[in-house]
């Protein structure tokens, strides 16, 4: 059976018929009516009830950014929404009567995608980084979304990895995503640029931009093989494959699958992760060693991985 | 049904006849036969006989330390007992026709009986942290005992918490066994005894025991609230804290529980756990926070979990 996924973006709301073997078989997008609650609940069942129409759907999945609750119903903070202890699902559910509604957070609906249609197929154990503006993440453990007591496990961007490091938007400091994301790419890239030599590249693309170095300029510059821009994604690789360790020795995945813009530069950033994983790895040698590698699923995956996980909630 | 339960300990091997409730009806101890692998098979199938006997027995579970495969079947390596890669579910099995046979690790059945019998019932997602000579640790994921891709999910005392710091016995550096087992406290204590001041009992603790200050007398002197003492105490959970925050982040459990040697320490203990796991909490006040509490099966743990764990396989 079909189901729809939705995917409340801070500047879009897209929305996918998805089939059972995880194909959109419709896609629709729409501006985020940032900031006005209502407009959103209203776009989102008028795009569900678009999305349906002469269709047998019987549950359709919502992904959001934010903290939702353990039963998938409650969005207990969702920043690009200004949503605070909002019981999401009963209000979609008053208005979509005979639809199977889920509530997930928005990586969490990516890694799903990821584990059940693209990198993770085969795995039963997956952590999904998303290295974006931010790190995000998800966990797949024994073939279930680990969702956690309260609902927010996953937030693989706050496992810290500086005792006392970097203040981080979360209010605590350390956190990976200060070292691990494409805003502290773009700080390492800088700080090589500062320093001459190697940077000479990524100094010139920066002053060529009126002093600001972008993350497409940085990108262009890991594509050609620039020193500079590689010692930049080796120094991010390096605290990934820490964080990676750390989240070894709880998870202990098969596989780690790295999503987001960042993670296009393949191979250059997930040579220096595995390296830095396997030196910081306890016990190195006793057990099998996982495998590290970009995700496939790169634009859909949360409508994909929404629609799943309502069918999935449906089948008890 | 009744369960048979099996802990192979480094100087003891406990087994017990275990029921439904995870209560123990039959106990047995004998001395491990340790680096004799043969001996201790044998000494296992024995035990398991003789707990058998007059009942009706269809599952037994053994717990180990090491790395055990995530089939129950294989001991990757079990440093007590000297074994590497051992398929030790088949030697038992062959040995004892028409028992369904299970092998866990012994933090994971500790875990998993402090879930299902002790400190944990009514959660659904736990993290056990045993603070004794190392760190070790279980977590119970949606009502089920996370084992991981390969078998070794759950080793907490390997989460880095410090870049580049002080060794660990695994071979990696800044593992959270280093700051927060028996062993830094010990560390710790040792350093405040030679600063002076505060550290004077401790340093006269340590002077009348030839110069070696050991983990009762620094118990002793938490109980006495002794100023010096506590700081170490204080120094371990804020350590210990801090782990927390990371776990939590990755998942999110409703629950931290702490066994082990120096959870006797109790709230002395926890209070500083807490506190440091709140200044160091991304996100706080988004979402419910965990509660931090000590273990209740202190002594049989392990038989009681690998019995329970052994009779959850069976029930598949």
């Amino acid at each position: 059976m079909h189901a729809i996924g939705i995917d409340i973006g801070g500047t879009k709301i897209a929305g996918a018929l998805v089939s059972e073997a995880g194909d959109i078989l419709r896609l629709e997008k729409r501006s985020t009516p940032a900031g006005d609650p209502v407009a959103i609940v209203d776009l989102v069942v008028a795009l569900i009830q678009e999305l349906r129409e002469g269709e047998e759907v019987t549950a359709a999945g919502v992904a959001a950014a934010g903290f939702i609750d353990n039963t998938q119903s409650i969005v207990y903070y969702a920043p690009n929404i200004n949503w605070r202890s909002e019981p999401f699902r009963q209000h979609l559910t008053d208005l979509l009567p005979g639809l199977d509604i889920t509530i997930d957070n928005d990586a969490n609906a990516a890694g799903w995608a990821e584990y059940r249609f693209g990198a993770g197929r085969g795995a039963t154990d997956m952590t999904l980084l998303t290295i974006g503006t931010g790190v995000g993440g998800a966990v797949v453990a024994d073939g279930r979304l680990l969702r956690g007591g309260f609902g927010a496990a996953g937030e693989i961007g706050h496992l810290r990895v500086v005792p006392g490091g970097l203040p981080c938007g979360c209010g605590a400091r350390g956190c990976i995503e200060q070292y691990g994301s494409g805003r502290a790419l773009l700080r390492m890239a800088n700080d090589i640029a500062d320093a001459g030599g190697i940077g000479t590249n990524l100094a010139e693309a920066r002053a060529a931009n009126d002093g600001v170095l972008e993350g497409p300029a940085v990108a262009a510059l890991i594509e050609d093989h620039d020193p500079g821009a590689l010692a930049a994604v080796r120094e991010l690789g390096g605290w990934l494959g820490q964080a990676c360790a750390s989240i070894g020795a709880v998870l202990d995945p098969q596989l780690f699958v790295f999503g987001g813009g960042v993670a296009v530069a393949g191979e250059l950033l997930l040579e220096p992760i595995r390296e830095s994983y396997l030196a910081h790895l306890p016990a190195r040698g006793f057990h099998p060693e996982p495998a590290f590698t970009t995700a496939e699923l790169v634009n859909n995956a949360g409508v994909v991985g929404a629609a799943d996980l309502a069918r999935v909630h449906l089948a008890g």
